[in-house]
């Protein structure tokens, strides 16, 4: 296994740093593609990304309350490690940019989520038909910002783009499909199912933006392909923090109201790991989660279980796991070691947010 | 101008038997790209397109019921104008009639339609989330069936899908805008900027059918110019005819209610043109569609106003000068004169199905 550097990475900016930078290199590009829109449908893009409020007025921050920008970051960032140019790339991380906000917007009309970011999510702020509409008009954007890639790579880029939709698709039904399946026996979520479900779901985007950044760089197929693998082992560790989060994120951080994923009823990595032993909290877990429950303190009980019979340290376990996994993915494939460093600090920051 | 040949049209075949020889060639292209889905999805998709009903069981007709696949036979027809093979311009068929069925799934759930095709809509039958997932799930298996075509074509095949999506999303916001605007005034629709929204909402798919077919039977970039046109003028015809129906068609023949755009106070050509208008009947229509009227009495009343102001003939000529240039165009970009005679002989049964 290979440890980061410390001369290498000492002098790597830090991952905070390292996203404000991508962000400014892929804004201008995702304002110009979000320009082609109906007005009706740009004011709402505003809205999605964080740039306007409701009313249409530009919010102070100049939009930064929009999200960290991961998945361009990490398309611009794969770009360099490979030896090429991160504005090389920058189409790609715009496309994959406009396919993570059309599928929150989409997914939060299917789950009925009401709030994101610490503000209404889109379809209560403005409806479900107006919310539909503008994640199919993201979605238009992205395949139409992948056509400014050069003609040799742009067969290549739409594969990737395109295989990554229909996984995204059959994973969000998948994820539906969970949540009326019971918590035990057996037609319970197994592990390796809900392992499925993270590559489809987070990994599959990840693994398209690092593949895209890779492809944009200029790396040949094998690389493109060492680094696609890279952002799907990165999108598990990924998913298994947002599993973390969901269930003891601090609201005031996530933005989103607390036990969310348990009142929803989600099979995520801590209850799926938890219900698979047999301590004797397992036990009163499956218990307690056989009849629904929608008040407070039956949720922070299931919490409290959860962590009980294992399930947080599973699934912090399993990040941990899949995050060095993809750091050697990247030490296999990286050519220019300053970014390759850069980047595996960055993911590295990534993943710790849950921490 | 360019009259029909009749020594070529009479070998030529009917119109239905053309649309049958179509639908044959790709619905097994179809149904392969459908295969690719989650099986909750799959089973969506086949009632979408009339392969099953709600309980998923086969339909008798084996899905001759959903839809006359109007835009994939374009899509063939036009390649065997330029010269090229059916064959060769299924991918771009199956991609078009997915998007066609998307567009449908995600319009019926914006308009609130429960009706279509004499059965409930995917969203009615099966609730919002799913069809709006489907939906999504359709337009990803587009994107990939065109990563199907030859690299040579594969980007102008992207560029020709994408900017038709934008158009189609920016198509559907300007129809929703239009349903807020005031029937008479300043703020009232115009008949260009019906014109322009019927180029994005119907033109766009329809010259994006053409425009493939024509690409991918082998045609140089000119030529699939100019079929992109005649589809594109070909949908001009077609809204016109959808908006006739959509008044006066039978709701046995259309599957959908009597009066349906007339209630959802769809800004159609036949009431612009009425509107536009100054004869005692479009005063009185004026007044009439003032305030908002959902009993039928009302409905039939604004219909025959619309008659008597000259809408319905408006409409007409409207659909019939554009079928027209669409012919012409037909004959200025064929090499395939039998071809060609055919796909004008089915352009002309298409938009005669209102008559």
């Amino acid at each position: 296994m290979n440890q980061p550097n410390p001369v290498l990475t000492a002098t790597a900016p830090h991952g905070s740093d390292t996203l404000a930078r991508c962000r400014d290199l892929v804004t201008p590009a995702l304002r110009n593609a979000v320009d082609r829109l109906h007005p009706d449908l740009a004011r709402l893009a505003a809205y999605t990304f964080g740039w306007a409020d409701g009313d249409a007025s530009p919010r102070p921050d100049g939009g930064a309350g929009g999200g960290k920008s991961i998945r361009p970051a990490l398309a611009l960032l794969s770009a360099e490690a490979v030896g090429g140019a991160a504005e090389a790339a920058v189409p790609g991380a715009v496309a994959v940019e406009l396919v993570h906000a059309f599928s929150l917007v989409h997914d939060d009309i299917m789950d009925g989520d009401e709030r994101r970011r610490h503000r209404a999510t889109v379809w209560k702020a403005f409806g479900i038909g107006p919310a539909l509409l503008v994640g199919d008009a993201l979605l238009a954007l992205a395949t139409e910002v992948l056509t400014r890639t050069p003609d040799a790579v742009a067969p290549a880029a739409s594969d990737l783009l395109s295989g990554m939709l229909v996984d995204l698709a059959n994973g969000q039904a998948e994820d539906l499909a969970f949540e009326l399946r019971p918590w035990t026996g057996p037609e319970a979520v197994t592990l390796a199912e809900y392992q499925r479900l993270a590559l489809l779901k987070t990994g599959a985007l990840l693994g398209c933006a690092t593949g895209l950044g890779a492809l944009l760089g200029g790396a040949p197929a094998e690389v493109v392909s060492a680094m696609t693998q890279f952002g799907r082992q990165l999108g598990v560790a990924f998913q298994a923090v947002d599993d973390l989060l969901g269930i003891w994120g601090d609201p005031a951080t996530t933005g989103k109201p607390v036990f969310n994923d348990l009142r929803a009823r989600k099979k995520t990595l801590p209850v799926v790991a938890a219900l698979a032993g047999s301590s004797p909290a397992a036990t009163e877990l499956a218990a307690l989660l056989g009849t629904p429950h929608t008040d407070e303190r039956a949720l922070r009980r299931a919490a409290a279980l959860i962590d009980a019979a294992g399930g947080r340290t599973f699934a912090t376990e399993h990040a941990r796991r899949y995050l060095t996994g993809a750091q050697q993915s990247i030490d296999a494939a990286a050519v220019n070691l300053t970014a390759a460093a850069e980047l595996r600090r960055t993911v590295a920051f990534i993943v710790d947010r849950a921490h």
